[in-house]
């Protein structure tokens, strides 16, 4: 299975790199970061920069695709040799998918259209506007669509791939190996959890 | 605070990039992959390259170091410019950290000495060897010294430590902001939980 990782200007680094690890660890998978042109590409924090070490023409066909999320999402939702690689990627790809607001990169490839969709809680309202349905869920599947929550759930995303692309047995072992026995120290992932006015305040961080 | 994250060759990317999305965005926080000299490094499977923007010289003196683990560790534990900055780095860092392996790094630094320390599960009954006592737990604080279980693990570290250094409400927009409200589709992160005969198939994962 060869799996492809868009990579654009402030994508948010774990979007990417939770389902990378956890697909790259799976026996016989070949992950690759991609981009317009091969070469660094610079994350939301303008500290790290992950290398695309292939072009989208050099990857026109890819079995999985994970659209990572980010504020340079909305640039994104614009960038044709994205929107265009991603639709043309689409016809033959098993899976389709996105983390966070990686999901209005799909959803402006026109892959959305009236399909049920998940995206980072503080974005899922902008759903509508693209033609999606949203639904407060950590991954929802729409045959080979395929859309995660904010940012960490990413991982989770990945695992559920792997064990439908492979059996359960083996999204375990990867599981195992990346040690994902996740204890937060705090019940405050979700505004379903979070406590009063915890939104407000993460909204601020967010920008 | 400052935080500095060391890169070295066969690194797993998780163990830096979790924790570091965690402290990127806590606010007044910036983080800085460094190595010996500033430039790309690649991690485990050979496919991901991050770039390490300063060398140790350029960063003497960190709040706070987050040493990740990888099939690399093993070579790092004689890296003296690692371990070099790694010693002298600890005497002004409020808080010294590994992920994963990256416990070995601080033992061959002489920084576990006598300690309560983790690491992956498949490498905690090494921990002897370099005079630290084994815990199987997710996370563990020894005054400035913080080790981290498996890969995965530095994210519920990083919280930990984010929630000390300024307090609850802080870590707990952060994890709002990742929407780190893990679901794994599987109970099987852990040895404990795991089903009989996944060690041995994770263990052949590892190589």
């Amino acid at each position: 299975m060869h799996v492809a990782i868009p990579l654009y200007p402030r994508f948010t680094a774990l979007d990417a790199v939770g389902p990378y690890t956890v697909l790259a660890f799976a026996p016989g998978w070949t992950v690759t970061f991609v981009a317009a042109e091969p070469g660094p590409v610079t994350d939301d924090q303008g500290t790290l920069t992950l290398t695309a070490t292939a072009s989208y023409e050099d990857l026109p066909r890819p079995d999985v695709i994970v659209v990572p999320g980010g504020p340079g999402t909305f640039d994104a939702m614009s960038d044709e040799a994205l929107l265009g690689w991603l639709r043309q990627a689409h016809e033959h790809s098993r899976w389709t998918t996105s983390v966070c607001s990686g999901s209005f990169v799909l959803a402006a490839a026109g892959l959305l259209e009236g399909l049920r969709a998940t995206s980072h809680w503080a974005l899922l309202d902008m759903l509508p506007q693209y033609g999606a349905e949203p639904v407060s869920e950590r991954v929802v599947t729409q045959g080979g669509i395929v859309t995660a929550a904010g940012v960490s759930a990413g991982i989770d995303m990945a695992l559920t791939l792997l064990a439908q692309a492979t059996d359960e047995i083996t999204a375990q072992s990867v599981q195992l190996v990346i040690e994902y026995d996740p204890h937060p120290p705090f019940d405050a992932g979700s505004p379903k959890t979070a406590p009063e006015g915890l939104t407000e305040l993460a909204l601020k961080l967010i920008g």
